[in-house]
């Protein structure tokens, strides 16, 4: 037989988040049986967009409106990066130009894989936390760059190990991927670690992609921008998400904003990719956005989020003592350091743990050790879908079978 | 200063689609004063979807139906793999298995895109016809490929010149790229040549990816599916979109069916490109598969653009006596050779004409030469968003000036 298909799919095939599609699987195997699923696994938000928004839309699909359904330019419509650049002046008081420096991208994985695509050689080192969102290593190795992980302290809320950190960068550090507010743990960067990034990136030259999807869904604290540092500006990509404060994450819709050199190539690739942003999710995220509805809707959804991890928090230290969750300050992930349990039942991986939640208590989550080599005695429990009873139920059940 | 962005930005660099980009500055430009443009360019469709389409849609907003902002499985929802599923075994009678066999994509292109990530290597032959739609050069280099051009016979009605093929194609052939009906001549491949193709690639191995996103916009003739090769079922990739016949082209809905090999292949890599195809989009065409809206709305539009093309077809042979309009057999794009006019006002490529007939006319058009490199002494002209009325003024002007 030929061989038909590319050396990239061995690149995918390497990757740990089969774990997950596994477990993913086994979930829908048991729902459709009638098996009731607590659900810790899901990075979706719980709640449906603002009704207000919903009717606008309505209307808006009624009227004569073509732009609704054309093709946009494949940087977006104006209205749109006008009104992200007004957010982001009104937000942090920055001048974000709409024209050069902001690109609207068919979600945050878009924007990521674009940024990456545009920027990073085959062979080319980029340095990941570890902890970190479970798709960058898949990235990186799909377009060819080569993944260097860099400690974070537990003890320290997860904040980046910076003697680690200046141990591994180098002038082979092409780019550097740091989530803020963090998915799976929900820490916030600190400003010293911010800026020690900041510095490295200047001294060595490296692309900082800074994923802030999760800066609006913050429950204490303050979110750190890294578009402040200015001695990077020419530098850095900032990865914008719709998915999560407006609850459209089905309809794609994220941006970058930052380097006019990297909005210039990423636009000129995204053309035989994507070629625009759904146009609908776009007229949706100016309603959002002119209409202030961060004020009110993601307002009111963060509240509910940080009710729930409290329960969460509360229900852990509880009925799992010797557990370890970290409260997060944003997002609504909660990453619980497993340790003790795992060794009283001779669990080697978390994806054992995680099997074994599943299949005994019912309760989805995720494995740590797919955000990162050294989280094989962690779980990470996302609160978005489930309501406060249900994980009250979902803890007593788990700590029975521990 | 240090090597920020990536190498890939030499192969998007050296595209002759920036030809494109600066006739489409300079439209938008006059535009923008207020100049009335006859615009011929835009592949767009001309014509809002369905308004029960839109009503259907507008009701569910205000539902409560979380679905439709949700996250959807990478390969898209079940319901609408199903309604495609029905609706190839309705109008081809093929049995395509809705699991294994189609995916869902943000658009015809990420289809495409996808297809060739997951098939081609870096330096391999990739074979296109001279002309044909002006994203797929640019595509192939992107992923790394080798473009290798196949004379059309213009005489012939732009079928492939098979002599010429059978030279070109080789062990060292990764993938060949057709579309039927074409972009941008109209022409419906020919049953003996389409079967040449098949045979071809069953001998060498090579994998054949169908464009055929104007399957159902047909004004004369039959539409030719590359699935029905039976040899080849296992190295196919069909490519279909709903940006045409449904009206939803800034929506973003394509899919490929065929070889369960690629589609598995495009599935994994598609989860860390834009993970899934817009919710709303992919609720929106069930809708219009399963309320056979095809045989109103897109019959209707069909219909409405046959006048145009035949009012454009009899205004060209009126005015431009020397000029040679191909009459497309479906799709709505004309491609007419402009040698003589070109001769006679010294132009050496089309650009140079479309250029003189925007600055002086106002009529954009698509320089033909970014279709292929024999066709610069061609034009395309899109029919799709311009009424009968500007059509013969636009000729008018035209063959004032030529």
């Amino acid at each position: 037989m030929f061989d038909l298909v590319r050396k990239i799919s061995t690149r995918i095939s390497k990757l740990r988040i089969s774990l997950v599609a596994r477990l993913l699987s086994k979930t829908w195997g048991l729902q459709s049986k009638g098996v009731k699923i607590y659900d810790f696994s899901a990075g979706q938000p719980g709640f449906q967009p603002p009704m207000e928004l919903r009717r606008y839309l309505s209307q808006l699909l009624v009227q004569d409106f073509p732009q609704l359904y054309k093709y946009t330019p494949i940087e977006g419509i104006g209205e749109l990066r006008e009104a992200i650049s007004d957010d982001l002046r009104g937000t942090y008081d920055f001048e974000i130009h709409p024209e050069k420096q902001i690109i609207i991208t068919t979600g945050g994985e878009e924007a990521l894989y674009l940024s990456l695509l545009v920027t990073v050689n085959e062979g080319d080192e980029v340095v990941l936390f570890d902890p970190t969102f479970l798709e960058y290593e898949p990235l990186v190795n799909l377009v060819g760059g080569k993944p260097v992980f860099v400690r974070t302290v537990e003890e320290k809320g997860y904040q980046p190990d910076i003697d680690d950190l200046m141990e591994k960068v180098s002038r082979k550090t092409k780019a550097l991927i740091l989530i803020t507010p963090d998915n799976p743990t929900g820490r916030i960067i600190g400003i010293e670690e911010a800026k020690a990034i900041a510095d490295l990136a200047e001294d060595y030259g490296f692309w900082v992609l800074s994923d802030e999807t999760y800066q609006f869904m913050i429950f204490e604290g303050k979110h750190v921008p890294m578009y402040r540092f200015e001695n990077i500006r020419d530098q850095i990509g900032i990865i914008g998400s719709f998915s999560k404060d407006t609850g459209l994450s089905g309809w794609r819709i994220g941006y970058i904003y930052g380097s006019e050199e990297l909005i210039k190539e990423v636009k000129k690739a995204k053309e035989y990719i994507t070629l625009n942003t759904p146009s609908i999710a776009q007229h949706a995220v100016v309603y959002f956005l002119r209409n202030k509805l961060r004020n009110t809707y993601t307002k009111y959804v963060v509240n509910e989020y940080r009710k729930r991890r409290d329960v969460l928090y509360k229900e852990i230290r509880e009925k799992l003592p010797e557990a370890k969750p970290f409260k997060p300050q944003a997002a609504f992930y909660m990453f619980v350091n497993m340790e003790a349990y795992m060794k009283k039942h001779g669990f080697k991986a978390s994806i054992e743990l995680a099997d074994y939640l599943l299949e005994k208590a019912h309760v989805a989550t995720i494995p740590g050790e797919v955000c990162g080599p050294s989280s094989y005695n962690h779980i990470r429990f996302s609160f978005s879908s489930v309501n406060e009873g249900d994980i009250v139920e979902a803890l007593d059940k788990i700590s029975k079978i521990l």
